[in-house]
């Protein structure tokens, strides 16, 4: 079913006469349509305009679960990670390493730097040189004093502007310059803070070009601001998450320390050297990573993009995690770029984002870039483990049966009855179906 | 607060008992902590038992907003976009850009292939022509008999195993070969089908290299099964989303056509050329990717992964949408490899889920990637044009000021207030607070 006409003042309708439209126009005047979407509503009033606000158009509720992994302890601490994730076995998996981590040592984690990146890119028909001696002598001052009120919050908390320069990208595309800026953002993801900051350079650049006796008349009409924008890539902004033992210690039952550990070596260099399987191994990493981010109410996309650009840093799209074995000890580590905030955003607002950091002990943005990390290095560890010993199907089957036997309508018993039957076979739909309806017609005989 | 001493069992306790652990442990036995945990359970305890087992130790619902985008015009079909995203702007911009194609032609999708990949990884000592001439004698018939059953459903519906190859890997790690399976899943994701073939092959792979007379007596316990996966990395699943017009008509009010697309045109060049850009670029494409995928139950971690390495393909991170200016038409497309379902997983078992797949027409995989993908280059445009024309805070800063008034506990009134008075002032935190502050003081005088 497809209208023939478009509608229009859609946003300006309330959200049941939004709804009553999406139900005669593509759901067939369906009332369980508006029944279902109109169930996830929260009961309180309040709560939901709350949720409503946070985007455009919203007309329910989706839920993801809001689940806990236990037991993770990260630089001596005891955390309980919460993790917002609609797919099955990333929670489990997360707390078997964390388990497993736990009388190893457990994780530990490093800030290898907080900086974060912005750029007004221009086009300039004029002299670099001129440019530069523009920038040098007045600009970089004039930026600053220019952006003084929008930065004021943020320098009172520690940061602020770092550093500002001109950058020549010429010889990329003709004409082409940037004004590159760093930033502290403290305890804030920054976003807003970098792009008000940069949209105000853009307004001194032209300014100062039209006035500047530097800059030759005849060039003064050439300058234009193409774009002002912060860059989601913060190679600077990283954190070190890692974990090291004794290599015996990683011995357990019917499982040999050494053997383990020259296949864990192995999957990662695998993963390392071979693009198709970084990608896979590296989404194990941010199935965990995500999970947290979203949880404590930052942005999932800019965390991906960031990490995904780092892998492929040197040309080739490599594994973001690392191993080595060092004089009988075994090292595991995760390196990962990634801007998050604890203040700003969803992180005040949203309840459930509010009682995380809560869990969390309300860390600051360094301390939950470092929780975030242990997520994705626990979660590579467990998918490793697993795929270099039983394989990845033996968990994952038993969710995948589950969910099968759900939309079969199986009850308790019958689920109990399946995952006897399939302890020794491959869990097909196929399989699973062809059983299912042999049990249930033997008991209707 | 920090717990001395670890839970054990934690995955055994009731729901309720998790909740009460979490707020004695770690937030202070808060009673409110647990009043909102439960405020967001479902009242109808069915539909919450489902959303529990999603996923492990489940102890609420994290809400993400269902919002819709209305008049996307895709292949002359008229759709409105259900779109599952926390950032604020993202449903907005789309809706925007699909009511800009809407007289424009409206966006055309293209299905340039639906391969999907997986790989048995393994290490053999013996000799490359020994291994070649098993897998061309009987191992490939053998690799496809044993997964018959497990591959049954699939070639009932028109797909299954296209192709195997034995890929000699050796020059990249010394003894290294994969399976190279491909795979055509239908409408299903495939992840679990093709683990599942893939665990199949590496058994078959032991027996007939033990079994077979080829492989030397003295090489045959050299072979190790290293791991069995499927690739998320699927440049051959890929579908092209774009939009095209003459130059002219891409003129508005106040934005002259040819100025536009001469700054449309270098914004992308930019991104091609510049990866700091870039990542952020590809991020907002992410932004309309993600929240289409989100919400018909499709697994964004794979879907981002996919796309960042296709990203970095040839040595350099890149803009994943391109731009060209041919015989006075504007062209924007985006190639966007992607591997999504619409059966298994969530998609026939969230009710939001189904509803949205409703919604859609309950098209199938190659018509969800179309649709997925116009998601993302719509939001892409809106992106761009909004850079290179009033700047993108003007956008954001609303959101931004209606976030900051929610937190200060703002009512209608003042909220009027503030977007007039922040109409030609830059928002910041400060400037908010320190408004705010002055309007509530004079009040009360």
């Amino acid at each position: 079913m497809s209208p023939t006409q478009p509608v229009s003042g859609f946003s300006k309708l309330s959200k049941k006469q939004k709804i009553n439209w999406l139900v005669e126009t593509y759901l067939d005047n369906d009332p369980n349509a508006t029944k279902i979407l109109t169930q996830y509503w929260n009961d309180d009033s309040e709560i939901q305009r709350l949720h409503d606000e946070f985007s455009e158009n919203t007309i329910s509720n989706f839920y993801m679960p809001f689940g806990i992994a236990p037991n993770f302890l990260i630089d001596g601490k005891l955390y309980a990670l919460p993790m917002t994730v609609e797919e099955s076995s990333v929670v489990a998996a997360a707390s078997k390493a964390a388990k497993f981590w736990l009388t190893r040592g457990g994780f530990k984690t490093e800030i290898l730097g907080t900086e974060k990146l912005g750029h007004v890119h221009f086009m300039f028909q004029g002299s670099t040189q001129d440019l530069e001696k523009l920038f040098a002598s007045t600009l970089h001052d004039q930026l600053l004093a220019d952006t003084a009120q929008i930065t004021h919050n943020m320098r009172q908390r520690g940061g602020g502007i770092t550093h500002i320069q001109l950058k020549d990208k010429t010889q990329t595309i003709p004409h082409y310059y940037q004004l590159e800026a760093t930033f502290e953002t403290v305890d804030s993801m920054g976003a807003n803070f970098i792009n008000s900051c940069l949209e105000q350079f853009a307004k001194t650049l032209q300014a100062q070009v039209q006035e500047s006796e530097i800059i030759t008349t005849d060039h003064k009409d050439s300058l234009q601001i193409v774009m002002c924008i912060l860059s989601n890539y913060t190679p600077n902004c990283m954190v070190r998450a890692s974990v090291s033992c004794p290599v015996e210690d990683l011995a357990e039952e019917g499982v040999e320390a050494a053997e383990f550990v020259e296949k864990f070596q192995r999957a990662v260099l695998i993963a390392q050297e071979e693009p198709y399987r970084a990608t896979t191994h590296n989404k194990g990493i941010m199935n965990g990573i995500d999970a947290v981010v979203i949880a404590t109410g930052n942005d999932f996309r800019a965390v991906e993009a960031c990490a995904h650009t780092h892998a492929s840093r040197d040309g080739q799209y490599r594994s973001l995690t690392q191993c080595e074995v060092r004089d009988g000890n075994f090292h595991f580590w995760l390196d990962l770029p990634i801007a998050v905030g604890t203040v700003g955003g969803l992180t005040s607002l949203h309840p459930i984002v509010k009682l995380a950091l809560n869990l969390l002990g309300n860390p600051n943005a360094t301390q939950l870039m470092g929780i975030i990390a242990v997520g994705g290095l626990a979660q590579n560890f467990a998918a490793l483990r697993s795929l270099v010993t039983s394989g990845i199907q033996k968990g994952h089957m038993k969710m995948h049966l589950f969910n099968i036997l759900n939309q079969l309508g199986a009850n308790d018993i019958e689920k109990d009855y399946f995952l006897i039957y399939f302890k020794d076979k491959t869990v097909s739909h196929h399989a699973v179906v062809e059983e299912f309806n042999r049990l249930r017609k033997q008991k209707t005989n």
